[in-house]
Order: structure tokens, then C-alpha cells, then sequence
């Protein structure tokens, strides 16, 4: 059997930034999901594979740290939604650049929504061979608090998924934060 | 980055016969669960990976087919064991025969037990960086009569699981056979 030229697999990772720092960085278990995913199935193979990068912005995500923020001009607004794409885009060139070094082709993108919603939207429009997501691991109790996108994206996504906990090493002092 | 030189990744798949025909055939989403494994994370990379065949053997699976057979001497036990031995043989040299033509390497074995318990124990105990199951990918409805296997398993082994639903040109005309 010959699959070296068949079409690339094609992986798509939903990636969101850490909830620890207040900075754009990667989430713990994005990351893990990415290196899991170049080191466990692209391997040395980098021409075979496509990475596909989702992030998906909740839009009142930043409302929180915004408490203390005062909009008084359309402008105010217009500033907040740069500031959200500025993170995005952040957060998408730390995945992009890795990508480049390596050699793998990659694409990425923002969607803003309910990520477990939107995931498998742009599953049923992209048709990935494989959805690979970052998970915390919490207990069921943890959960109930704070809900898994990974659950919901197992059972709804229409491709099949992969959810890469993270390594119990890098749980940080709040399990629920990553 | 190099990954060329890291350990082979080593992907378990759990296997089993197919419920339509009364020889040991492959499951239809056993075969597709090997397949997509191969087309899509294989790939031409045949060095890089190890295919780990788990084939778990229900005790009273043929209890059933069984019904009209008498066992009167310590041998029809003995001649019984053989045949499961044989058949479940037979379904492993299926899988290896494959992976031989392709020059994947591969280990198979078979247990006794129940399925879902047997392959988290497996897991446990060889720690795979991956566990490939297939499903048939029945509704909620149909599920409730069976049980489901990749469920479990999504929930409790200790590695990264992906499951591969049966593709829907290849449900059989009772979609809880396979």
C-alpha cells in the first residue's frame, strides 16, 4: 500500500489563551495538544500533515477585567474590539511561527462565539480528518463548574477527536485555571 | 525541531470479529478503525509508528451460537477452548499480515474479559501514546441495547483515545451488527 501521495491530514487544534497571565499567552493544555500533536502524529512526517488553528473568542470573555473600564464614545468600543483581535492574533502567531520553523503547513483563524458551538461548526464546514483538543483533566466535581468544551466536542463534532489532557506535572495552583 | 529520533509512536487498537458473518472476520469498524490509522496518521511514515492489536474475547460470547452443542467429556471443553483460541488467531493474523505488507511494526495479543474493563487494564499496563477504537456509531436509542465500548473507554483509559465511526455506506442492514 502507497499513501505517501495521498492528501495531507488535515488536524484541526482549537486553541485559547492561558487564563493565568494577563498577557496572550497559550492555555497549558493548548500547548500540550500541539506538541502531542507534532511529536506523537506529524513526527518527522511534516509534509504529510496540515495544522489548522481555531481560536474562538467568548465575547464577553474580558468583561470581568472591563469592570473598572469606562466607554464613553463609540471609539472606547472600537478600541476594545482591537485590543480582542490584537490577543487573537497573539495568540495565533505563537502556533503559526512554531509551524514555520518545523515545516508544516498551517492555517489559523478567529470565530467568536461559544467555543464548544462554534468547534463543531467549523468541523462540519472544514471537515478536518481529526480534531485535537487540550483538556485540564478536572474531576467530575471541578467540571460541574466550570463545563468541558472536550465533552461536548467528543460527542457532537462530526470527525473524530482526540482530547489531550494535561500532564498532571503542569496542573497549576487552581486546577481550573490553565 | 527534531522528532526523527524520538521513540516510535505506538498506537493500541482494539479489534474484534465481526457479528454478521459466522467466521472470524474482522468487525467492519474494527477494519475502518485500522484503516483510518493508516491512511491518516501513518501515512508513509511506516519507521515511526508500532500498531499494538488488543483482541478481547468475551467468556460466553458463543453461548448462544453453542445452544445445540453437548459437552459430555472434559475434551468438548477443551475442543471449544481451541476453537475460540483459533478463531481469535485467525482475526490478529488479519490485522499483522497487513501491517507486515505495509512494514508497519506490530504486536497483537488476546485476553479474556469484558471488552471495555480489559482494554483500560491494557492500557494501563503498555501505555500506549494512543488507543484507536472503532464504533458503529449508533444513536442514543440503539446504544441503550448495547453498550457502548468506546464510551468507557473515552472516559476512563489513561491515554488519549480516539474513536472512528463506521462510515454510513458500510452499516450493515442492522446497524447494531458490524
Amino acid at each position: 500500500m502507497s499513501t505517501s501521495d495521498s492528501p495531507v491530514t488535515r488536524i484541526m487544534l482549537a486553541v485559547n489563551e492561558s487564563t493565568i497571565r494577563g498577557y496572550p499567552h497559550a492555555s497549558i493544555s493548548s500547548r500540550g495538544a500541539f506538541e502531542w500533536t507534532l511529536q506523537k502524529i506529524v513526527r518527522s512526517n511534516a509534509s504529510g500533515f496540515k495544522l489548522l488553528f481555531l481560536h474562538v473568542q467568548v465575547p464577553d470573555e474580558d468583561g470581568f477585567d472591563d469592570m473598572d473600564s469606562i466607554y464613553a464614545s463609540p471609539e472606547d468600543f472600537k478600541n476594545m474590539k482591537n485590543r480582542d483581535r490584537a490577543r487573537g492574533l497573539h495568540l495565533l502567531e505563537f502556533f503559526v511561527t512554531r509551524c514555520h520553523e518545523i515545516g508544516v503547513a498551517c492555517e489559523s483563524w478567529i470565530k467568536k462565539g461559544d467555543p464548544k458551538e462554534v468547534i463543531c461548526l467549523e468541523v462540519k464546514r472544514i471537515q478536518p480528518d481529526l480534531l485535537v483538543l487540550g483538556s485540564r483533566g478536572l474531576g467530575p466535581f471541578q467540571r460541574v463548574f466550570v463545563g468541558t468544551v472536550s465533552e461536548f466536542c467528543v460527542k457532537h463534532a462530526e470527525c473524530p477527536v482526540v482530547t489531550i489532557k494535561r500532564r498532571s506535572d503542569e496542573t497549576p495552583q487552581d486546577p481550573v485555571d490553565d
